[in-house]
């Protein structure tokens, strides 16, 4: 396998005032063509701090894939320090002087003076050109290790990735021996401990593949990676782990890969041509806001209300005065006359509530801050169930969210 | 100035399977305090490579402060690694067990075998608290350099950094000589270009400080940093630039620092003693969640309705079926009822309406994907504004949530 490290420069990334997304986007493709990728590393613009780390990763890695510093501003870097790297000088490369007189002729402008030192590029790369900006990408090679730097605007490091840097790593690893394929399954309702005890040990079932447990509020995501000379022992030692995997865990598995709960839901409420409304209380609108993230989402979701207060439990839902002065906004009887009602007059096959103290204040003795009761209603039934998640209010409001999509996941199972 | 590098673990990030936020969430927090960051490294779950890199870190900064590998499953080796690297053994820590069995009893269980090693902790670590999980971070000293760990999982993190790590690291860095003080400026309704153009050029204004501009889709925020030997000299020409650009563009500043939008209405509201209510129909709840979000927003928030279909807006919320038949549902005319109806159902001071063509499917020649309207009612009146936004629906639809706060915002200032 080829190994990859993958270098990003700039100090808006050092000191955090941009998350680095190019970083995952770089690794989660080379993954995808087979190549292993072992460091990320951020440093700031400064020449000699550059050379060092280059230095570094090169010797620890087979390709070093660069983004960022390469404007045409006095704070861009990169290209100065490759060159005093690689021992090489910039020569005017009339291809990409050409482009840019393209580009800027269409706006009516020439190439200014700054603008023209894009196209001085160092005379040992391969030049990559950047059909979504003005920095072209620069390949070098040296003692059988791969440097590349490419622009650190997204649209224009992905746009030179896909058109060439991939296809030619691609072609570099098939001749490597080795390949990693890697398949996520998606659980929901179960803790990550939970899921390890379930599961079992994995040097019970498992050699040399990884398996790693990557918990979110949406679930626990479970990662099988195998490594084989061949692609297709690799994959078939995958599918032996999937299968001892579901075994033990299929009930808690609703997905894979790139899927997500709300993609599986909507999906599943399409496929059975069902309409959903919600009524939200303590998430404020986040469940109809999850409902509606994908495209196509009329086709299921009819609408819902936001009923926070009492009285607009009351007035706008038809909660019974009497239920709320009983049993309270937090209690079975109010959630499951929400979901009822709801359903009834928003006209659809299903009916989600959800009412709960998501702190940090208004916890009770009986009702601590993070109780939370969520109802389902059909055109037959309804049900409710009681949940106390957390003191924090932002995951006591995410939780509800996904636990009320698995509620409405496993109604559509049925 | 102390130097920090932030050290991220887990193959999940390497492989590019998730982003790294945590790194920028720490650079941008140490940075804050005067902190310098110069290198985010991430690595997998590897014991002999995070030794390797905990070395090399230690090496060329004062504190490393690493996140990840801290759970209670096999594939978490950061406890291990750390043991190893300070020669440390794992003992019983009984402020850990009791509230691990305090988190258990809540929910009527017991401390499991597997999670009670998350109790099991270096003897020579002091150990951070987390209130939001059951992994608690470590804070190790050795030859007056400093080793964090704490967990992968943002919010647990964040607590840990907030309630341990940067109150101690803004005491040490007190200690050291330099300061770089920060101030950030949050504008909305104003583009990064115009915002450039109308504030003019940096060094027109100021020599060796720096101003970041940084858009989002909640507005484009202004960030100033100023590096001086003594505290009051940097805080005197932070205030100076302020002045300036304020000058400038204070009709554009609603806030700053940690402030948002959500928070600038919610004070808003709170201090008028003004109540609210939405009507959303693309944004599918968005805006009740984000006017739910901060603690205490039932003093404000009554509800709202997520009416969706065209029945739903007249059959739950009453627009007139004249109105959607004549002209549509996005329209000015039925988002002015919108925002009205929703007003008086729910009895509130503001009502606030979105409806738009969040795509990618839906557009027309004379609404393409894109157009929201946005309606906003009083006791007295209703007005409202057509915005063209992008082809994304995700954009779309927080651009029409940030949009709506900002006309709450300005009607607020009123």
């Amino acid at each position: 396998m080829l190994t990859i490290s993958v270098l990003t420069i700039g100090d808006e990334i050092c000191i955090g005032q941009i998350i680095n997304t190019n970083a995952a986007w770089i690794a989660n493709e080379c993954t995808k063509i087979g190549c292993n990728v072992t460091i990320h590393s951020t440093i700031g613009d400064d020449i000699s701090i550059i050379l060092r780390e280059v230095e570094r990763l090169i010797t620890t890695s087979d390709v070093v894939l660069i983004t960022g510093g390469l404007g045409p501003t006095h704070d861009d870097l990169t290209k100065d320090a490759l060159c005093e790297y690689f021992n090489d000088t910039l020569v005017h490369h009339q291809p990409t002087f050409d482009y840019l007189s393209s580009i800027y002729a269409r706006r009516g402008q020439t190439v200014s003076e700054r603008n023209a030192t894009q196209a001085l590029l160092p005379s040992k790369a391969t030049i990559l050109n950047n059909l979504r900006g003005t920095a072209p990408g620069m390949w070098f090679e040296q003692n059988g290790k791969i440097v590349v730097s490419m622009p650190g605007v997204p649209r224009e490091m992905k746009g030179i990735m896909e058109n060439h840097v991939l296809p030619a790593l691609s072609e570099l690893t098939a001749k490597t021996k080795g390949v990693q394929v890697f398949k996520t399954l998606l659980t929901t309702g179960i803790t990550e401990a939970n899921l390890a005890d379930l599961i079992g040990e994995p040097n019970t079932f498992m050699n040399d593949a990884t398996l790693a447990f990557l918990p979110s509020y949406q679930g626990v995501r479970l990662r099988i990676g195998v490594l084989r000379a061949e692609k297709q022992d690799a994959l078939a030692e995958l599918t032996r782990i999937e299968s001892h995997i579901r075994s033990r865990a299929n009930n808690f598995i609703f997905g894979e890969n790139e899927q997500t709960l709300t993609s599986v839901v909507a999906g599943l409420l399409l496929e059975k041509k069902c309409t959903v409304s919600v009524a939200e209380s303590c998430t404020g609108g986040m469940l109809g806001a999850a409902l509606t993230e994908l495209a196509g989402s009329s086709a299921y979701f009819e609408g819902g209300v936001q009923v926070y207060s009492y009285s607009a439990k009351e007035k706008i839902l038809g909660v019974r005065h009497s239920t709320l002065l009983e049993f309270g906004a937090v209690s079975q009887e109010t959630v499951e006359e929400m979901a009822n009602k709801v359903r009834e007059k928003f006209g659809t096959d299903y009916g989600i509530s959800i009412s709960g103290i998501a702190g940090p204040e208004g916890g009770l003795p009986d009702k601590p801050v993070g109780t939370v009761w969520i109802g389902l209603a059909d055109r037959y039934s309804v049900h409710s169930q009681k949940f106390v998640f957390s003191n924090d209010r932002t995951i006591n409001r995410e939780r509800s969210v996904s636990t009320a999509l698995e509620m409405l996941y496993r109604a559509l199972l049925l």
